[in-house]
């Protein structure tokens, strides 16, 4: 059976991948060039994609306007300690990014009569973004449930699936490592340089997991 | 008060834009190029936001996968009498557009901080499409309020908007009519050739319109 995959290029997304595949879904991938301060999450989430020869598409959105700090470069990225993460929303949340990724997902879930389409969202060790909880993928699926054909026509019905919304980010490794997640070749930090910034909140809590589970990041080796 | 318009150049979305003015909003709109079969109606939408002086932006969207006839110059339009449009949903559909459409109007509403989003769907004189009826914007309603900064801080919560939902398309034109919009200057029909083909779905349902209120559309005047 079919899947949709929203692959990132990070750490959740590819271990959702590797668990949808480990679930016997044919995974077709989803890749977003939304205007991230770098591309360096899209070269990780391409070569993914083709080291398990899923079909792939990368789509561009030129967002006109920059609600984000994640979208306009001259912004400085936040800095919160590790206790602090997740308790606001932080100035990296970008407006109905979730919204938009997911719609997307589901015209193509539907178009090549995908059944589910697969998120690597979590709630836990999380930046607070809203747009990863489960009552909001939870509304998204009413959602979709009135406003697709499928959907309206009671025929494979599409679904989001996010396994990974009440893990935290050290059990997400843990099974990352059981499925043979290559680590190495994901990234999750802000920043686009040649090692990650360790201070941006994605490095501190892909940091804090590592640790947690008395292992080092093979990205960082 | 601020508010975001989809604008598509057609006739309804036309006088929601004329109507949200009516209230004493400042209209932003968005326009999607998403590979419909012409660019009548894109010129049109930007036509009509010039006239009102509306700040407005164009999304360009391109869809990788082809789900409708509408994105494929290749496939023959659908013709139906009169009185089957609606009654099944029809090769024309967009897998997901609205929902596509909405969100990136709920990224624009919260970064310009817009109260509410107006669209022209309506559900009775209609293609059948699931993504233009009531409870079709009240399920996205509930997944704006969970999945946004503003929704879940409580503070100046956006909001879908289909004024027209439940009226006939002539009584829309009356409307229109009231508010001196120009309809000489919209454009329905699917394809985009010099005069409107009069055989598509969105042709004859705007011609009925016309047609019971017994006066000329002033496009094909």
């Amino acid at each position: 059976m079919k899947s949709v995959v929203l692959v990132s290029g990070g750490l959740d997304s590819t271990t959702v991948l590797y668990y949808a595949r480990s679930k016997g879904y044919k995974c077709y991938n989803i890749i977003f060039d939304y205007g991230q301060r770098h591309r360096k999450e899209i070269i990780a989430a391409e070569k993914i994609s083709k080291l398990l020869k899923c079909p792939y598409y990368i789509i561009k959105i030129n967002f006109p306007w920059q609600g984000s700090v994640l979208l306009n470069k001259n912004k400085k990225l936040p800095v919160h300690k590790i206790n602090e993460i997740g308790k606001n929303i932080p100035t990296t949340y970008v407006p109905a990014r979730n919204t938009i990724f997911i719609s997307f997902a589901v015209s193509f879930a539907e178009t090549i009569n995908a059944k589910y389409i697969f998120i690597g969202a979590n709630s836990i060790d999380y930046s607070g973004y809203p747009d990863c909880r489960q009552e909001y993928f939870m509304a998204f699926n009413k959602l979709i449930s009135i406003g697709t054909k499928n959907g309206v026509e009671q025929k494979n019905k599409i679904e989001v699936i996010a396994p990974f919304v009440n893990m935290k980010k050290s059990e997400i490794i843990q099974l990352g490592l059981k499925l043979k997640v290559p680590f190495q070749l994901t990234w999750s930090c802000y920043e686009g340089k040649n090692k990650p910034c360790m201070k941006c909140d994605s490095c501190k809590l892909r940091n804090k997991a590592f640790k947690e589970l008395g292992i080092n990041d093979p990205l960082l080796i």
